[in-house]
């Protein structure tokens, strides 16, 4: 659905014939099949940006990316966006400046989408909304500084709204979803079935977001307890994720001009890259 | 008071016995009138940091630092620690990144140490301590994304705990707080006198923090609300920008390394140069 009068929409078959005329391409597919093939072979002809968000196959994408794009000398920036992006800096952040601490990170409530599709993928289900779920009392032991350990089970709860189809069997779809391996077995999981038209009316929306709270102590005997905590609460995930990629875009310009090249991450950018403003606007103004 | 034993505690007049001995040199004073003199006299011997937080001056500072640094090529980093600081970083990467969107900040509940100094002026008054008290209704309008207008009674209130001189007039020390032009003059202040021993008792400390809030909206119709909030609890005010500082020495030597040289801010620095993980070890567990 076309939402901007006048903006062109191109089958990515022919993106080559805009090789001189986009600064930085942003590359927008998903992470398990698209990106991995998607971003390697784009960043030989454009600088590029994606928001690969498999955390364990970053260093392998990092490598295919870097060696893709400094074949041209083009600069690609890889898993920007708030989880990898955002959040990755704060972590970094945190621990570089309180090294005697712990990080833990807390997502929701918001959708997965993920999670929802793998529950529409059981047999029996039409449609599904997954709610990533923090827990209230693990981010509260955290923010009071107790450093505790926690499971899987105690940081995050889940909550599935399911639409069956007329005579499925509710009982075995509900035990499909709380066993599957690595989705949910883990956790706590309440399965509600709703109407089609209840779906659509009340989980439409795409919010997320999370907490990555750092709790680090000082002091000669680290009697200090020190907390930062980045928070994001956001009405759209996907909106959200596109303005970080767009100021990506702008500082990843700006490093292009300065002759870098190669595959770099959101911990390569000085924050001032990103920023529409100058150095004196900066210095006046924000600093 | 030596907190480290083996540590030599030297005159600052003979700091430049120490020119071949120290990688970075932290510089520590006030910001009325030591580091406008110290920190673009030290530049021109060694690489520096501050944390020079009069906001205005900002841009005066950076020029006198920048000139003195530049003569050696050394690099000098000012400003460094929480705000201006951590909270520069924050606001910058908001507004960069929701550019349809209002940033608030929000001090305390914390000791201002400038305040505590203003109240130790007064006459009658024998010692003091200052808490800054951010508004909690105007906290919850701004996270609720209302993007109200905010005066400065509304965002901060103040409380003074005071010793007074036996025989001193309390309300005439009072109506002198609450009536101090810039300091409390347009906050609702309230002061409360307690003895000397309550004082060192149960203000000893020196816990502050606060809120970088941003609040932002993004869709086509704007209308999504898309908030990022970033907190900082600490015990100790001190001891933390004290952390910062000491991270940032480690990213000053790495972008000296590169040649880098001349004054810079947080701004400038990319957030890897702070971390001592290598990039492997980043990408693999902070990302």
């Amino acid at each position: 659905m076309l939402q901007t009068d006048g903006v062109p929409v191109v089958s990515l078959d022919r993106v080559r014939e805009y090789k001189d005329r986009i600064d930085v391409l942003l590359v927008c597919g998903g992470s398990a099949s698209d990106l991995p093939q998607m971003t390697p072979a784009l960043a030989e002809d454009f600088h590029v940006i994606d928001s690969f968000d498999t955390h364990a196959d970053i260093p392998r994408h990092f490598a295919a990316v870097d060696e893709a794009a400094s074949k041209n000398a083009h600069l690609a920036l890889i898993s920007a966006g708030w989880d990898p992006g955002l959040f990755s800096l704060n972590r970094l952040y945190a621990s570089a400046i309180l090294p005697q601490g712990v990080t833990y990170t807390f997502w929701g409530k918001g959708v997965s989408q993920g999670h929802s599709d793998a529950v529409r993928r059981i047999p029996g289900v039409l449609d599904a909304r997954q709610y990533t779920i923090p827990a209230e009392e693990a981010m509260r032991r955290v923010r009071n500084g107790e450093q505790p350990e926690l499971t899987t089970r105690q940081k995050h709860s889940r909550l599935c709204y399911v639409v069956a189809e007329e005579g499925a069997d509710r009982a075995v779809i509900e035990q499909a979803i709380v066993t599957m391996p690595n989705y949910f077995a883990e956790y706590d999981t309440t399965v509600c079935f709703v109407s089609q038209q209840e779906l659509l009316r009340d989980h439409a929306g795409l919010p997320h977001g999370g907490s990555v709270i750092h709790s680090g102590r000082t002091g000669v005997a680290l009697e200090h307890n020190q907390t930062i905590e980045y928070r994001l609460e956001l009405d759209s995930n996907p909106e959200f994720t596109a303005s970080v990629l767009i100021a990506s875009a702008r500082a990843l310009m700006r490093m292009t001009q300065r002759g870098r090249s190669g595959c770099v991450t959101m911990f390569d950018i000085a924050p001032a890259d990103l920023s529409p403003l100058d150095r004196k606007e900066l210095l006046a103004h924000m600093l």
